[in-house]
């Protein structure tokens, strides 16, 4: 094909230096809402000690594709995925598209999200060690032209033990490495009687949210057998960071205030963010470059767009608008 | 349950007055970005005459939940539902419940969207006869408690015809009534070789594409078995009408420039809205109140937010927040 357009990102490899723009990225961290995501790169920003030329700001890359919303801090890259596993399947394969086009090369994936809990307290941290899907299986399936197609949704082990070894005794809370279940819909899907329709009991949702624990599930979400799925076939390493909001053993809606919530919502990010500190250090170590100085091996302190053809890079704004 | 929060849209029925503040609701449109329902919002209020009163604006009523975008122009909403079926099931689930605490008789539903075609002339518009899924089955699939259940995914066919006697010799496009697929993944799902992963060859796509239009299928889209099985469930008439962008037996990808897509994009917004007219004319003849002064019937001038319960409204609103 004459050139690659990544329409739900608004950028293209024809239109933009996708090398120059993103070449230097080293993790993508994604999340269900815009909003999440952009404070996660300001934080990230903080921790990896990263500063911003006098007189400029974040901006969102991604904003006229009027769907996701991408910052980048350096080798960070923060972008929301939407919910549900239609909407973050889009943004996983034109992400990887652009990751190959900027020759990344093994490049860390992170899901950082919120979750029901079963059986566990609420505000614990789950690091998912299986991603099961709605009937338990440790797959993601995708009709290829007619044919259900079944990719095992794995994650890094290592990866996995790594975040693990991150939590310190101050910790406020509880990190529980389990299985993690995917539904495709949040009320009815998840069990929940609060929906627009409930067609089960109280006690048949309850014998199922306990055989659900009897099979080692510790919180369900919407994305991650798609997440592990793809990454893995794409060979990237990968791992899944979520809180939990509430024990739906107890309660289909939350109970707990605000404050609370927000600090909670904070945990997956400040868990995620200590390994990338660890793993700039390390690099930086290897490298004897200074860290202090806001600046390490894998920034370019570039976060605005490389244009590469002015004519392409218009059409490509313009596309990605239209493609509503 | 105490009371009811929809989360994901910043309302709850214990702290806002839904009847009041959504009472004379009539249609909900619904469509993917928010930015193309904020459009059709300002759209429909010309169409239908709608005044705000002086030195007011629309507002994004669930701008809180981060989520999705919903503005109120007498009795239309226009509400964004994200991409896929996960994201807009969320959503009907909550708009349904609104409609129920707001006490609404009888609202008719609409998709409004953007597909690709098959063997059809791009900017062509599609109305969905029928929706089926990925396996070319008309029903959408839900796994509640574990189990799969398969609701028919059935459209209200005197609301299809209506429709389709709206259509004017002046209008610059073909009309198709057909049958729409809906897939949960844009690229492998649709038979696209350009995204992150392709293990079929042309051949096989082609040879696909040619089944699929075998099948009567006209258009390929995300949302539609979802949309059409959620609305018949809850007894509510719905139509999805979807312009198709490109012809998917010769492209994976747009070809024709921005200004194009923008004028079809419109095709099937002015379609919804003469249908929305014709229906406030036709109400307004019957309670033989004056049209051309903005007041209708179904309007109570009100697009703020009502509040209940202050308490509880600075709670939902927070925890709709928090809930990312």
């Amino acid at each position: 094909m004459d050139q690659d357009i990544l329409y739900h990102l608004a950028l293209g490899n024809e239109s933009h230096d996708l090398v120059e723009m993103f070449g230097d990225i080293k993790f993508v961290c994604m999340g269900g809402t815009p909003r999440r995501m952009e404070i996660f790169a300001h934080y990230i920003m903080s921790e990896i000690g990263y500063k911003l030329p006098t007189g400029t700001a974040l901006k969102d890359i991604s904003k006229f594709s009027y769907r996701y919303s991408m910052y980048k801090v350096g080798p960070v890259l923060s972008i929301s995925h939407g919910m549900g596993i239609p909407s973050l399947s889009i943004l996983l394969h034109e992400v990887i598209k652009l990751m190959y086009h900027a020759k990344v090369k093994d490049p860390i994936f992170f899901r950082i999200g919120t979750c029901g809990g079963i059986g566990i307290e609420p505000g614990s941290v789950v690091i998912t060690e299986e991603a099961v899907n709605g009937l338990l299986k440790p797959f993601h399936e995708v009709v290829v032209l007619g044919k259900v197609v079944k990719r095992p949704s794995l994650l890094n082990k290592k990866l996995i033990r790594d975040l693990k070894l991150l939590i310190t005794p101050e910790d406020p809370y509880n990190l529980i490495v389990g299985k993690t279940m995917c539904t495709d819909d949040f009320y009815e899907g998840q069990g929940r009687m609060d929906g627009a329709f409930c067609e089960f009991s109280e006690i048949e949702k309850i014998e199922y949210m306990e055989r659900l624990q009897k099979n080692d599930v510790v919180n369900i979400e919407m994305e991650c057998s798609a997440f592990a799925a793809l990454t893995y076939h794409a060979g990237i390493k990968s791992a899944i960071v979520c809180v939990t909001f509430l024990d739906r053993l107890k309660h289909d809606q939350l109970v707990h205030p605000k404050e609370v919530l927000e600090e909670w919502q904070q945990r997956p990010q400040v868990l995620v963010a200590r390994y990338i500190k660890r793993y700039l250090q390390k690099m930086q170590t290897k490298s004897s470059t200074t860290f202090d100085s806001g600046y390490y091996p894998y920034s370019n302190f570039c976060s605005s767009m490389s244009v590469k053809s002015p004519r392409r890079f218009k059409l490509v704004q313009q596309e990605s608008e239209s493609y509503d």
